[in-house]
């Protein structure tokens, strides 16, 4: 089995590809998967919160993410947040059967207390099964749930199957060199940190002791570039780079299906998906906001030619 | 199929019984199943809030509802909430063919404009077939979503399967004489009202127009009898029965599992479920909590004879 | 000074009265005062939540208070609640100048991990002065902040001043259980607990060790008498007592304007305000609120001959 | 008086300098005032969120506000939030008797359905009095608080003194064309829309019919001039600028005391500010992120000559 605690690089977060009348377009997604390969992705995670892991049900979820385990030949992580236990289980039991690396669990957003969001970990951890690898999102702009760098040491030593934060705070990088001083003085167990966020701090948090990205920006090419420029020392080729995609990369920063929109528009220019349609319910880019991502595109190509996508839009 | 829209009286909400081990216990969910009917409810609610719903799976939801449906002989809502479309769907259309009479939706907790709230509701009209009836839960306390009567209004309007409200707003009582305002001046079709929160208000709710209660008060036979006195005239005799079960009722009227306890603990002295275990996650009461129970119930038995369980409680 | 860490009885939460056209009732407040005192209060709380603080400019607070302090005779604890340390000094300073027993400070509702609530108390306790006699808030239900019992004995061992919790916590029982086991078992010092909420489970709040209410419910009187049996051992009459004013008390206990205009209604029957105005924006009772609570009213009386207000309302 | 209808161009949120231990640098905020107006500002707002407005009490809110409406010379905007009509309007009267040319609304964080919100603004537009221009502060992240562009048009409409949106919603781009397009229909006056959020989508916004910014990114002298060569139609030169600056923008686009850390951190190093202290409780930057700082900076400088601050910093 992989050992996440050792993660590193970039774990592309999948969107899930639809047909425009909402069927699954499996053509995409294992294209997508072999996309994340050739990008130097080194794991994926699906049906995460921008893979509209809620619109799919139990069967389309498990088929949807063991054919992407048994296509990528990469580490795949599964998100399998659920109201409660019982379908948290089952869609984990499922995967993980399937060669699942490991889950992801993001918070029920009306955890409050320290206590309560230590506890819930501690219950999942179980109601999984103690020998499931599992993945702690902390997206606080998202889930309503704050946690201090104290409650994700309590969970990671509460749990010898935590094996991973997706990192997604904001601001988040002193909460990165906590959480990396807790495993310099021997408070904590090691983990790994991928972060999140659409990569918008990508470029301090790799500095900042983060081990690479889980996102879903639309350019893992980039991102997987970028974390091996720093892991080399490069430090300014890797800024360079980086900020060559800010302007688009912020554009698709923007919570929810807005956000989503713009990423699956871009996977669809760069040949990827056949098509940018979420399944309902759910947003369409204007045709302004389309002439945007365009206008952005053309920008971002002058530095680096994998964002030349050519001169007309197929969705135009 | 039951024409919920002029659905009257009491349709009680079911716990889950189970075992200590977390099994469902069929014995006992047969048994509050026929206590209902003898109660003279008019009807049962299942997998609500405070049926443990997202503690069931799939197969687990679709059989505890189904047994229910075939053994009541009264009709039977189903809450089908669920944090995407395909999921409520499969459950809907599982129960409907099982014999439900309607399914009833809570609004996701992230939904805050009037837009946002009726949009979701017509997405859900759609989803789940505009021939299967349904009921909106407003219940803000718990859901943090605040419909005014006129979102109520749009949401009743916009769908023809929009059957009933449950109403546990609270302050809630202007808000069902302005939803009656609506239907008196014609700008709404009619709904029935039935009314939750523990039945804190329902004395009152009934002389507003409601037409019954929604609730699972460990006594659905007193609710029977205050509906029914309501209905007759009988204010003041209606007034007494529900002010000696207030006390109690109160007690019992305590948000999440602490609630929960006490009305499956009251429901395990009543001699309906065998325990009053919750699945994991769940609170137990403590013993004090318990004495306190008891005593309340021996100071309701001294006007209602129902509420007389013996003097030794079977989980001392 | 008083000492605060020792007080038992009634805080009664004193509303602003007004006058029809917005303006302070000095006379009605005056009338308030007296009443307070001849209902056998120990206390008077002055600027809470239901004393429509934010409605009033410092001058106005500051008045209001001075006076109330003036004419009592009887400990005055000053709400001085505020979005900022500065204000919140100002006003602090203002009352303790004129004789203020103690303050009360509620948390702000953006606080959620356990650090921010126990790190902004630490920042208050300082800031208004830490030889001021401080009142932690504890009501989830309005301020969204949950403390847990771990939290408040923090705040309450970090900061020598802070000498009493209000209670309001629903369910709170077993949080008034677990705090006077922090005491008995030397982890925690001695404060003062007293219940909110609108004293609807003060009935056994005492009996799990809470030293006495301080709520706003328009029979302090009744409060009193209740606070007083349950000290002298004497439970079913101190039940009976409750249980004759609860479907009343219930009423009242309605989140926000409604059951202050529930309140400041009772108290104008009761012939202590000479109107029950909110100054803008607030809200009136209509006709059938009105009539509900004469009902209510009547009923108690049958009981409790306090309640007898007299057949026909003045504002009717 | 102004036409606040007519604002364009930049109105730098100001913030406010405190010495090292507290007390308010006036100094600073003269020499911040004028750095405003050398920057090309059309305008300033003063007491908003990135003001530390809260921490300020009366009497030195109306202060400062004072000493900059004098010096500026140009439009000042008082931000006037208060939990309470009293405070706001006392506030109000003291900054308009000063000279401000209106003042700025946020919505308290308890507002929840759309008539709630309508319902806010009209009385608080009747509360600072009728002939008082104000601003709406759309600002979703922080308040919690959705405004849909129709409930924007239902305040803009129903009172005459509103003037000007601070938008800054996000994703926020469509919600501009929305209300742009409500008055290309007739349905909505004409008001101003300057845009917040750092400005992390401010050259996208001016194209979508923004009439600037309202941010106090510490560069309003780039801010100026990317409203002017977008006015221009120099759209690639516009946003050749802003993309020189996002990784610095972004960087300072952390809510709350971070980002106005780097803020002042910033405006400190383009020696404006004295120091780059808030008042308590607030945060310093870690020395890491002063040097991360310095280093977005430098790499700024080698586009934009302003942003070059010499290489030592004065804080360090």
């Amino acid at each position: 089995m992989t050992d996440l605690t050792a993660a590193k690089g970039v774990y592309a977060i999948a969107p899930t590809a639809f047909h425009e009348d909402g069927w699954v377009d499996e053509a995409s997604n294992d294209r997508y998967t072999d996309f994340c390969v050739e990008s130097g992705c080194t794991g994926i995670t699906v049906l995460g919160v921008m893979g509209e892991a809620p619109k799919l049900d139990m069967t389309e979820s498990v088929s949807l993410a063991s054919r992407m385990i048994k296509r990528a030949g990469i580490p795949v992580i599964v998100g399998v947040s659920a109201p409660g236990f019982a379908a948290m289980t089952s869609l984990t039991k499922a995967v993980m059967d399937a060669g699942a690396a490991g889950v992801m669990i993001a918070p029920p957003n009306t955890l409050r207390t320290d206590d309560q969001i230590v506890g819930y970990y501690a219950q999942a951890a179980e109601a999984i099964g103690t020998d499931v690898p599992f993945v702690v999102q902390d997206f606080p702009q998202t889930f309503s749930v704050i946690m201090t760098p104290g409650v994700i040491r309590r969970i990671v030593q509460a749990s010898p199957n935590c094996v991973m934060i997706k990192h997604e705070d904001w601001p988040g990088l002193e909460k990165i060199s906590a959480l990396r001083g807790f495993e310099a003085d021997g408070s904590m167990k090691h983990i790994s940190i991928l972060c999140g966020n659409g990569g918008l701090f990508i470029d301090f948090e790799c500095e900042r002791g983060a081990d690479g990205a889980m996102t879903g920006y639309a350019f893992p090419d980039m991102l997987s570039d970028l974390v091996r420029l720093q892991a080399e020392g490069k430090r300014d080729e890797a800024h360079d780079l980086f900020d060559a995609h800010l302007p688009l990369l912020r554009y698709e920063q923007q919570q929810g299906p807005t956000g989503l929109a713009v990423r699956k528009y871009v996977l669809m220019r760069r040949g990827v998906l056949a098509s940018d349609a979420q399944r309902r319910p759910g947003v369409a880019l204007s045709a302004k906001a389309r002439a945007e991502v365009d206008y952005l595109l053309s920008r971002v190509a002058r530095f680096d030619k994998r964002a030349d996508v050519g001169g007309i839009s197929r969705a135009a």
